[in-house]
C-alpha cells in the first residue's frame, strides 16, 4: 500500500466508495479519467449508480476522454444519472438513451475538450474522478492506462476523488509523458519533433489541497474480445499497403513511410495487421489508442515507437501485454489526448491518418457518427483531428452494410463529418479511390467505378448522369433525390430499387 | 529600373510579356503569385489570354494562393485557357464556367495548398509565375501587396516568370515575413508567440537558375469599390461586440481579447468596423486579408499589429493606404499562406475566428460554398483553417437572402463546409446563439428562437417537433423532407409554404 500513497498525509483521504460517491450531488459536472475502457474510474460511478437505483434524485453532466467501460458510462446511464454527456460513447446502454432524446450529448472533436475544460467552455468543473497507480511523494497522479484528459479534469475540478486502482501493473510507471499546454496568449510551441521525444513528466501534477477522497479498488479495466479480420478488411489493407508503395515509388512519402495513425474497430486492426507481413519497417504511429496489432508490430521489430493516448489490449492481448509490461513501456508512450490529438504536432509530423467511415458520397464527404443523419453511432473521436492534419488522409468502409441492404458508398451522405475538403482517398473491398487534385465530377466516376459494390454501381452512374443533365454542374445534385436512398432503406429496409 | 533589378546578370532575362507568356504550352501546371485582388501576374496572363483568342489550342491546370484579379482569372477564363483550378475563386466569368462544368474546380482549404506543392500533390509543376516588387543583390524575391503561396510556387516550379510591377509602391519592402517550413519528417516548430512575432526574411529565396523570364508591367491591382454597410451588418456587428464583452466580464476572454480573423465581405468589414467605436483597445489581428475597416483601427491606435497574407484596400482605400504605407508597414506583416493559416499558429495564438455563412442549419452545421448544394460560389477559404483552430469560431449571415424568399437557417443544409462540431457561435441580424456545450436539440431551439427570420420561426420549429417525434432523437430529422426547402425554392422561387 505504501507505494501507492507515497505522501503520507494524504492517507487519512481514504474512505470507501460509498462514501466518496457521496461527494457527488445532484446537478454537478463531473470529469473522469479514462479514454476507451481503459483507465477510466469504476468502483465510486458503481457506487453513485447504486445510490440513484435506490430512488435517490440525482443527476451530473458528464464529461470523459472519449468512450470508456461499462461501469462508468453503462451503470449511470441505466440508473438514470447522466442528464448531459461529452464527447464521444460506445455504451450501448448509453447509445439508446441519447437516441432516446434521454440524454443530452454533444459530439465533439477530442483535441478541443481538454483546451474547452481550461477555457471554462463548460462552465464550472465540481469533481473529477480520476484512476491512478499511484500519488507520487510530489503529489503527482500517476494515472494508469490511459491518460485521455486527466490533466485538465484534475487543474480545472473544485474537488478530486481518485481510484487507486491495484489491479493494473505497476510496471505502467514511466510510461506517460504529461505535458500541459498554456493558455492564450501564452501558448508556446510544443516541443515534440518525433513521436519517440518525451518532453514532460511521468505523474500529473496536482493541487493535493483539492484531493477530497481516494479510495482502492482492484477491477480490471472491461476490455473487450477481439473481433476476427475479415477477408473484406485483408483487401482494404492490402490496397492500402500497394498505395503506401506506390507513394514511395513516386518519392511522395520516405520507405520508414510517415507516422501512422489507425482508427478504431475491425478494419483498422486488420490494416496494422497488414503491415505486420509487408516489407516496411522502422516505422512509427502516433495515434489515439495502441491495439492488439501494434504489439505484434513492436514484436517484429517493424514498430519503433508508438505514441498514443491510451493501452487498450483485446482480452486475448491483456496478457501478453502485462506480462511483458517492462519490455512495451519501451517503445509505447502514453500522452495526455490534448498531445495525442493535437492539430499542431500532427501536422508537423506528417502522419498519414486512417479511419472508419458509417458511409461516403460520390463526391468524397463522410459521414463517421450518425445512421440516416439522425441516429448518434459513437461519435466523431479524434477522427477530424487526425484527417485535417495528417500528411494525407485514409478513410476505410466496407462497400455494403446490413447483408447488401445498404450501400456505404450513397449520392449524399446523411451527415457529414468530413467534408470534401478533407477526404484524400477512400477505400473498400472493392478498392482504392486516391481523390488528390480531382474534380467533384472526377471524384465521382473514381468513387463510383473504385468502391462502390458493384449490385449498386449502375444506380450511382445513374444518379450522377440524371444529376449532371441539370442546371448547376460543378457538383451536380437532384437536391429532392439526394437522400432518397437513406429514405428507401427506412421503408423498405434496403437501398436496392 | 536599377532598384528594381539588384542582380545584374537578371537584367538579360528582360523580355516582353508576349515573349514570356510564349513559355506557357498547352498541358502545363502553373502555379501564381496573389491572394485577393492583390499582388497576382496581370501582364503575362493577358499575353497569354490573347494568344488563345487568336486562336492557339491552349490549356492550363492553375493554382493561385487564392481568389485573384480579373486580368488572370477572368481573362483566363474567357479565353477558355483554364482546364482546372484550385483553390478558390471570386471571379464572375470563371465562376459561371465551373458551374457550367467547363472548368474543373477543386475547392480546398488555404493552408493544406501550400503543403500540397511542396508534397508533389499536384504534381509536376512547369511555370511559377510571379509578381515582385524588385529582386534582392541575393536573387530574393520581394513580393508586393500579397505573399499568398509564392514561396511554394517558386520552390516547386521548373522555370519561373517574374512580373515586376512598377505601379506597387517601393515602400512595401519591409513588410514581409518569409518563412519557409520544412518537410515531414523534418519539420520544426513555428516560431511564432504573438501576431507582431517577425520570424523570417524580408524576401523569397529564389533558385534564380530557374528564372526565364522578367517582364515589367505597371497595371495596378484590381481593387473593388466598398460596399456600404447595411443595418443588418451593424446589428450582427453589435451583437458579437456585446458577446465579447459577455466572455471578458465571465473571465473567458482577455480584456484585449485574443488576435482576431475576420472573412471576407460587408458583414466582416462591419464587424471590424464596429471595434472602431468600441471600448477594446491593444487589440491584435491575426488574419488572411487586410481590408479597410483595419486602417481605420490601426488609425484609432486600437489595433497594434495587424498580421495576414494580403492587403486589400477597396479603391477608396488604395489611396490612404499608399500615401501611408511607411507608417502601416509599422502595424502590418505579410506572411505565406501556409504561416497566416497555419492550424499550429492559430491555435496557439487563441484566434477568435469570425466568417460569414450562406446557410445555417438548426443544429449547427455551416455552408460556406454552395448554393443548393451544387453552385459553387467562391469556395472554403480559409474559413475551415481558422473556425476549426480557433479559440471559438463565429459564423455571421443575414437570416433571410433574395428579399426574403430565402430562409439562410434552414432544417438541414444543403452542403456542409464547417460541421456541428466546428461551430460555437452563430449571429444573424435577429440575435446570437452561443451553441458551445449544447445537445443538437437544444442548438436548434435557440438557433431558431435567437438567429432565424420570424417569417421562417413556425416553420423551423414545425419540422423540429415532427423530427422529434420520429424514431431517433439524438439529432431528429425527417430525412425526406430535409432539404425540401431548397427544393421548394428551386421550384416556387420561394422557401415560404
Ligand atoms: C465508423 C465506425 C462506427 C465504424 O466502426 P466499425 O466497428 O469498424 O464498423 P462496423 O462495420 O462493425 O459497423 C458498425 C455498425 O454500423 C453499421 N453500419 C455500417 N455501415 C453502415 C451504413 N452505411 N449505414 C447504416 N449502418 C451501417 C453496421 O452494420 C454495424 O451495425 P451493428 O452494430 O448493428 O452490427 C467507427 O469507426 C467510429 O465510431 N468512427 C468514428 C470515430 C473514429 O473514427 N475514431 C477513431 C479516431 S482516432
Ligand atoms: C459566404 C460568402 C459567399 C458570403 O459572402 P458575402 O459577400 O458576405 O455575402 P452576400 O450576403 O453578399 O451574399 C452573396 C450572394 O449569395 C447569395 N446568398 C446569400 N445567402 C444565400 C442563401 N442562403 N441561399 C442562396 N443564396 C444566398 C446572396 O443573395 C448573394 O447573391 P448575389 O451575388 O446574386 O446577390 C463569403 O463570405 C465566402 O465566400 N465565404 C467562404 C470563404 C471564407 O469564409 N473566406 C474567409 C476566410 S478567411
Amino acid at each position: 500500500m505504501n507505494r501507492k500513497i507515497r505522501l503520507e498525509y494524504l492517507k487519512r483521504k481514504i474512505m470507501t466508495a460509498a462514501d466518496a460517491a457521496s461527494l457527488i450531488k445532484n446537478g454537478m459536472t463531473v470529469a473522469t479519467s479514462g479514454f476507451t475502457p481503459s483507465g477510466y474510474p469504476k468502483a465510486v460511478p458503481l457506487a453513485l449508480a447504486k445510490r440513484a437505483e435506490e430512488g435517490e434524485e440525482i443527476k451530473i453532466n458528464l464529461i470523459t476522454g472519449a468512450s470508456v467501460g461499462d461501469e462508468l458510462d453503462g451503470a449511470l446511464s441505466r440508473s438514470n444519472v447522466i442528464d448531459k454527456r461529452y464527447p464521444y460513447q460506445t455504451n450501448d446502454s448509453l447509445r439508446n438513451r441519447i437516441n432516446d432524446g434521454l440524454i443530452g450529448f454533444q459530439d465533439l472533436h477530442l483535441s478541443h475538450v481538454p483546451q474547452m475544460l481550461d477555457y471554462g467552455f463548460f462552465g464550472k468543473i465540481d469533481m473529477a474522478i480520476v484512476e491512478a497507480l499511484a500519488i507520487t511523494e510530489e503529489g503527482g497522479i500517476i494515472p494508469t492506462t490511459s491518460v485521455g484528459l486527466t490533466p485538465q479534469a484534475i487543474n480545472n475540478a473544485e474537488g478530486i476523488i481518485i481510484e487507486i486502482n491495484t489491479a493494473q501493473p505497476k510496471e505502467l510507471e514511466g510510461i506517460h509523458d504529461i505535458y500541459i499546454t498554456e493558455k492564450p496568449p501564452n501558448r508556446r510551441p510544443i516541443p515534440i519533433l518525433h513521436p519517440k521525444d518525451r518532453i514532460g513528466t511521468t505523474s500529473i501534477p496536482c493541487d493535493i489541497s483539492k484531493i477530497k477522497a481516494i479510495i482502492y479498488t482492484d477491477i480490471p479495466d472491461n476490455v473487450r474480445p477481439l473481433g476476427g479480420i475479415d477477408e473484406a478488411s485483408k483487401r482494404i489493407s492490402e490496397y492500402i499497403i500497394d498505395f503506401f508503395n506506390f507513394e514511395v515509388k513516386q518519392g511522395r512519402l520516405p520507405k520508414e513511410l510517415l507516422p501512422l495513425q489507425s482508427g478504431v474497430g475491425s478494419i483498422a486492426n486488420a490494416v496494422l495487421g497488414g503491415l505486420v507481413d509487408s516489407k516496411f519497417y522502422n516505422l512509427t504511429c502516433y495515434t489515439e489508442v495502441i491495439q492488439d496489432s501494434m504489439f505484434d508490430l513492436i514484436d517484429e521489430g517493424k514498430v519503433l515507437m508508438a505514441s498514443g493516448t491510451a493501452l487498450t489490449p483485446s482480452i486475448e492481448g491483456f496478457k501478453r501485454l502485462y506480462d511483458r509490461m517492462d519490455f512495451y513501456r519501451k517503445h509505447c508512450i502514453l500522452r495526455p489526448m490534448e498531445i495525442s490529438n493535437h492539430p499542431e504536432v500532427i501536422r508537423r509530423l506528417g502522419v498519414i491518418a486512417m479511419n472508419t467511415a458509417i458511409e461516403a458520397d460520390i463526391y468524397g464527404h463522410v459521414n463517421s457518427t450518425m445512421i440516416a443523419g439522425s441516429r448518434m453511432m459513437n461519435g466523431i473521436g479524434g477522427s477530424g483531428d487526425f484527417t485535417r492534419n495528417g500528411y494525407f488522409s485514409i478513410f476505410t468502409t466496407h462497400s455494403t452494410a446490413k447483408g447488401g441492404n445498404i450501400s456505404s458508398i450513397v449520392p449524399k451522405v446523411a451527415h457529414v463529418d468530413h467534408t470534401e475538403h478533407d477526404v484524400s482517398v477512400i477505400v473498400t473491398e472493392q478498392g482504392l479511390a486516391d481523390l488528390r487534385g480531382t474534380s467533384p465530377r472526377e471524384r465521382a466516376r473514381k468513387i463510383i467505378r473504385n468502391c462502390a459494390h458493384p449490385q449498386y454501381r449502375d444506380l450511382l452512374y445513374d444518379y450522377l448522369e440524371r444529376a449532371e443533365k441539370g442546371f448547376y454542374r460543378h457538383q451536380p445534385q437532384i437536391i429532392h433525390e439526394a437522400l432518397s436512398w437513406h429514405t428507401r432503406y427506412l421503408n423498405t429496409g434496403s437501398m436496392k430499387k
